[in-house]
């Protein structure tokens, strides 16, 4: 099995987690947990998001998180940014990393967005242009990438020419998701293949939801197609609000396990992440949702 | 990815499931599953165990239950076999196939079945060759080939020549099987690999549990390897008495979930297997452990 040495993990618990709970976490414990996945070892972490606060008041606080944060020295900590008012408040708050945002279906991104795919991908432009003038890295995400809740199948062909205009307007990594977890592993090589086509595959991420089972199997077939950028939520967190039965994100220490296992190094302390975990899913008053975090690592035998 | 057109799903859900259940079910509900399961599609099907009472109370009553079943034509019942006085059961009770069952790791072997490993396959010669006799099929099974609660990392070199043993002692098929869910891809396929050196591929079978969330990928490896014989059991049931934490097979329905997408037939109908999953786990007395069962199928576009 042909697979890279290491990988980067993007932790996006602290975003896509925390703002599908229910439950509003005070600004202090978002502060305590983005701290402690960077010492766990997570050297890029997703940390909040400058959406307007009506459409996501749990992370109505995202200036108050980023003032409060101390910063571990080569971690990354982005934020999503949906327009120049939000790139305002997000270059304020010293954000590493802008992450824009558009849906690969026409009825998610009217329901996630209020915009057309076309008109969404106009509004980034200025937003991509003033985010990389300001020092920032830009990061284009496409929701529904691989099937959509409103209207079922998505074209792979869209969500290549939607990558190239990301790329095309200045982002430095474009995110292919699998907002709702409709995706296989044989979908997940056409569309990183048909991806890479205008994208180069080093500055491609793959963000899975594990809503079917199949997330680590999508992540295998990721890293078999070249892709070396994974998203995950510690502790599973997460989902999408506007998309039924969307439970969680694939969690990163079952995605760490399984790399590690496989000898994929992820630069990630597997036991300390777990520990994240269990402080993460407390927060929002659950349980780990992801299966190493329950069952516990692998043993093996111990070296002589 | 090349992948086969068509795959054999073996349903443990009614043996390897219920075994390990907290709560006796009556054999009457048995039935009940197993016919449901039969026709949702699946074609072989692990009905019972004739291991003594003493050991799996749980399944005491395997030779009322082969009594009961209304049998569908051109569908497969096995159950485990763990001697000649349980060979003598199951063929009384009409079943296709025994299933021998042994360990790849000392210390498992000990708990599970008290005889060293050796010991073991000299104790299934006379019962393999006993059961062709009788004209049944038997598959040889092999636990803890990816590692071991007890002992840690288990030599595939082992899980290899076992699986040797088990095809030449008259073995039609040999389960090479993830008891504990340690097994990861890049695993799954070194064994693969090394245990076809012996045993012809299409007479290979896997068997995961989910315990860490690796099943999907490695039921992926498996088909990437030439495997097409995969165990699941509907609902997620089961687990391993001896081995803490292992909770669950795979999912049945979580598996035939992403072949179908994938475009791997199976011959089961995934709406008539998701309703198994529910009476199978109401029967214990949960909700259905797996993914689909919960979150709901992949939802296409409607053909036009």
């Amino acid at each position: 099995m042909k697979l890279p040495s290491k990988v980067t993990i993007v932790e996006a618990g602290p975003r896509d987690g925390l703002q599908n709970e229910a439950r509003q976490v005070p600004s202090e414990d978002k502060v305590r947990l983005i701290e402690a996945l960077a010492e766990a070892g997570l050297a890029r972490i997703e940390a909040t998001s400058f959406v307007h606060p009506k459409w996501i008041p749990q992370l109505a606080d995202a200036d108050q998180v980023l003032a409060l944060l101390r910063r571990k020295p080569g971690v990354s900590y982005s934020a999503l940014v949906p327009n120049l008012k939000g790139l305002e408040r997000a270059v304020a708050a010293k954000v590493d990393e802008a992450v824009l945002f558009l849906s690969a279906s026409e009825g998610h991104s009217k329901a996630n967005i209020n915009k057309t795919i076309a008109e969404a991908v106009e509004s980034y432009r200025p937003v991509a242009a003033e985010a990389k003038r300001a020092g920032l890295r830009v990061r284009g995400a496409i929701s529904t990438a691989f099937g959509c809740p409103f209207d079922g199948d998505v074209d792979p062909a869209v969500v290549a020419r939607l990558a190239g205009d990301l790329h095309a307007m200045g982002c430095d990594e474009v995110a292919v998701c699998d907002t709702v977890g409709y995706a296989n592993p044989r979908q997940v090589e056409e569309v990183v293949r048909r991806v890479a086509a205008g994208v180069p595959l080093e500055r491609i991420a793959l963000h899975f939801h594990d809503t079917r089972g199949t997330a680590l199997a999508n992540i295998v077939a990721g890293l078999q197609a070249g892709v070396t950028i994974f998203d995950g939520a510690v502790g599973g967190l997460g989902g999408c609000p506007y998309a039924g039965g969307a439970t969680g994100n694939v969690a990163t220490e079952d995605m760490v396990n399984m790399l590690e296992e496989m000898g994929v190094a992820t630069g990630v302390n597997l036991d300390a992440l777990i520990e994240c975990a269990t402080l993460a899913t407390g927060l929002v008053g659950r349980t780990p949702q992801g299966h190493v975090a329950r069952a516990g690592r692998v043993r093996h035998t111990p070296k002589q």
